[in-house]
């Protein structure tokens, strides 16, 4: 934990065994592999840990093998029940050891799988995202293992192998093992400090809903002379595209903000209190303004809590060089909607059909089967209550370690929070030892070694105070 | 020319010397060699023939080889001067050496490139677009030649090598040869006959406008998190699409109708009988009506006679499979506008890019650098007048040949024919033999053998009456 007992040299050791393991979830590429490494690193820390699998289960548990037909990789497990205080406050750690892929690899100055040290920096692919984290939990509770043979307070880690894919099967992990799973809290994987370094400690996710409109044409491309007769399928999504959002970004589909949840005036007070570079993020983009010439609270609060229709992805007809006189058969576009607290993905695309459907009919058009809109992927937002006492004893434990400290009332990206709240019913904290411009999902992602150590020592003070606690169960909730 | 002088079989040969050597004008494929065999042609058939080019000409026309730096395939140009008849009127034949593509290849049934024979039919890439058409007007010259000495009028081909990549020299190469091409009349390349055998003698051709909308956003893509604060480069695309065009096709476009020329009556009347399978057209396309529901003659008007505006290519951000949360630093369409005459396209674009900017400031956007609207190509449309004797005397020549005529008063395709009537200032008419289900463009292309035989006859039957004719020059301009 610190140079005293020699701790951090084992940790960067662990961190680059960890990098070595290539595991990108995109290509499917080496999860069991990595799965299995986590596994040997918390056993060697004295956690108990196995693979735990969707399918075949008990075969594969009894076995420690990979079950024949695995649809998802495996999930880690990891245990420790404290002897000192079995009947205290149980910790879960969630964590993931897939990565995202290393393209543009070009622009990476090492082999992003080298886990090379270079001063205070360890580089690599999930250096930061989410290696990094994952052993500053490891390495705090070996740290009370090591020291006293014991934990403050019951541990548990799931390490799931699909964070960069949407964890596609998180939330049938979290089902099926609800009872082994039981906690009292969430620490979140991932995790920053600022340029100053002082800790974020952030409260909640947006959720999101990606879906696809594929507007459908002529049976096959036809020539662009047509157009006079034959309805290009791209005016027609154009068209709706136009309906569902208006130029300040507002959604235009009926009830779309019907369940949207206002922020407290906690909450507010602490967004208020939030530092954000707004020169440093419009340079970063190289642009002069934000959407609504956005400023200072109103900028926070749409970054925190405001939904969105994003499109990421449209796609018709010839994208080559030059011109091709073509009328395309098929439009495709794909759109993220960012959802706040209480918006639920399967209710919003409901709107949305209905949305396109009646605005089709007042539009004199026939609503025939040529518009599909396809659910693509879909996770509702979570927000902790900032006066939720486990914010608290984060909040203390990372003012020890780091001196100042943000509560951010919410990221404006999206993961899989939500489902922690409403199958296991624990509130989650997102703490970690990033810095902002760690580089995750890009070439050369970092992580800083002081930063890593500062972490793993902030982790085993909140698992002190959290052995320490004996709340009342309503009061935490 | 027919069976008695033993012509056909010769034609055949000639059209599989010109399919077997390949000359795909998109992928600067054999232009020269193919050029080089239409002059081996043309000069086996008595016609003086020769290359032109627009760099370099004089030392490439004397030592007739290729410029060393051309800009541009050669055209062939051929020429033979009437003994009998040197005062009297010329006539020109366009047509062009170069083909379409043949990808897909796997969809061929035999070598594209091999001019297969089998019954009536001859197959290959460019069998009827456009090499057989031009045997056709070759073996018609040939036929007096060798039957006379002599032909009955003067007669002059241009042959160019990029027709189907939109004739980009072309109207260079008219500007820069008009003297020597000056003539009184134009056969156009292509033409076609109906499944009843008619012949459809077209008259026009649509203008086209094409342009790529650009649409600029943050300097990199950015995550589809930051679309609360970034503005999307896509949305304004849409936006703009939008109001461009309404869902019954109109443009909206300030004076974009202002100098199109309606239909005059006696054109109207020949539109009238045009035949049209409107249920032909539907079930090709597996579509069960037309834009705005049009029927009978208001499908034949906009056939010929209406402006479009068509979306043939639509790009921003990630167009692979699932979702990618991403905000796309840059979204691009292609639009073409087809023109009718009297449209001018560097007119229209001004309108188009006034348009734009009235639309955003209206809108309360600032109009930066952030939408571009570039030029790709453009050509006016061409008409000629129904009643100008040169269509009077293809269509007796067309009607002793083919018994039932069809007068089409303009193709809903474009094509250079306006710079024919603007730099050399004269009428063109379109006709020609292939089937309309002639597969132009697509696999499997073919000639039938007794159509090709039929319009030898027809073209030789108009430079008869070319010949015949000594017309005062204003009644034909």
């Amino acid at each position: 934990m610190n140079n005293d007992d020699g701790d951090d040299g084992d940790a960067i050791t662990d961190l680059q065994t960890l990098i070595r393991q290539p595991s990108v979830s995109a290509k499917n590429q080496g999860l069991v592999s990595c799965a299995q490494v986590v596994v040997q690193i918390m056993r060697k820390a004295g956690i108990d840990s196995r693979l735990l699998y969707l399918d075949n289960l008990l075969k594969a548990e009894q076995e420690d093998i990979d079950p024949p037909f695995p649809t998802s990789p495996p999930l880690v497990y990891g245990e420790v029940k404290s002897k000192s205080n079995p009947n205290g406050k149980t910790i879960l750690f969630y964590n993931h050891y897939d990565v995202q892929p290393v393209e543009p690899i070009e622009l990476w100055d090492e082999d992003p799988f080298s886990g090379k040290v270079a001063g205070n920096f360890i580089f690599g692919r999930g250096s930061a995202d989410d290696k990094g984290e994952l052993i500053t939990r490891i390495k705090a509770v070996e740290y009370y293992l090591k020291k006293t043979g014991d934990v403050p307070c019951n541990v548990k880690f799931i390490v799931e192998g699909e964070e960069e894919i949407g964890s596609i099967h998180l939330k049938k992990y979290l089902s099926l093992y609800r009872e082994r799973f039981e906690c009292d809290g969430v620490i979140w994987e991932s995790g920053f400090v600022d340029a100053s370094g002082r800790s974020i400690i952030s409260l909640g996710q947006k959720g999101i809903l990606s879906v696809e409109i594929i507007s459908k044409g002529p049976s096959r491309d036809a020539h662009s002379g047509l157009a006079v007769l034959i309805e290009n399928p791209t005016w027609k999504l154009v068209n709706i595209l136009n309906s569902i959002r208006d130029d300040k970004g507002e959604i235009l589909i009926k009830d779309w903000y019907e369940e949207v949840r206002e922020f407290t005036i906690e909450e507010l007070s602490f967004i208020n209190k939030e530092p954000f570079d707004e020169e440093a993020l419009k340079k970063e983009y190289g642009i002069t303004k934000f959407l609504n010439n956005a400023k200072g609270i109103a900028v926070k609060k749409a970054f925190e809590g405001l939904p969105t229709c994003n499109i990421s992805g449209l796609v018709s007809g010839y994208i080559g060089k030059g011109s091709k006189t073509v009328l395309p058969s098929i439009a495709i576009a794909k759109l993220d909607f960012r959802l706040v607290p209480d918006m639920i993905p399967k209710i919003q695309i409901k709107r949305l059909r209905k949305h396109i459907k009646a605005y089709r009919s007042q539009n004199n058009d026939n609503y025939d089967d040529d518009i599909d809109v396809r659910f693509l992927d879909g996770e509702p937002a979570s927000r902790t209550p900032v006066h939720h006492p486990f914010v608290n004893i984060v909040k203390e434990a990372a003012a020890e370690v780091y001196g100042d400290v943000i509560i951010n009332v919410s990221s404006a990206g999206t993961g899989p929070m939500y489902y922690f709240d409403k199958i296991l019913g624990v509130p989650s904290v997102c703490i970690g030892g990033s810095d902002i411009s760690n580089r995750a999902h890009s070439p050369n992602e970092y992580m800083r070694i002081d930063s890593l150590n500062k972490t793993i020592k902030c982790i085993a003070v909140i698992l002190k105070k959290f052995g320490d606690i004996n709340l009342n169960l309503n009061l935490w909730k």
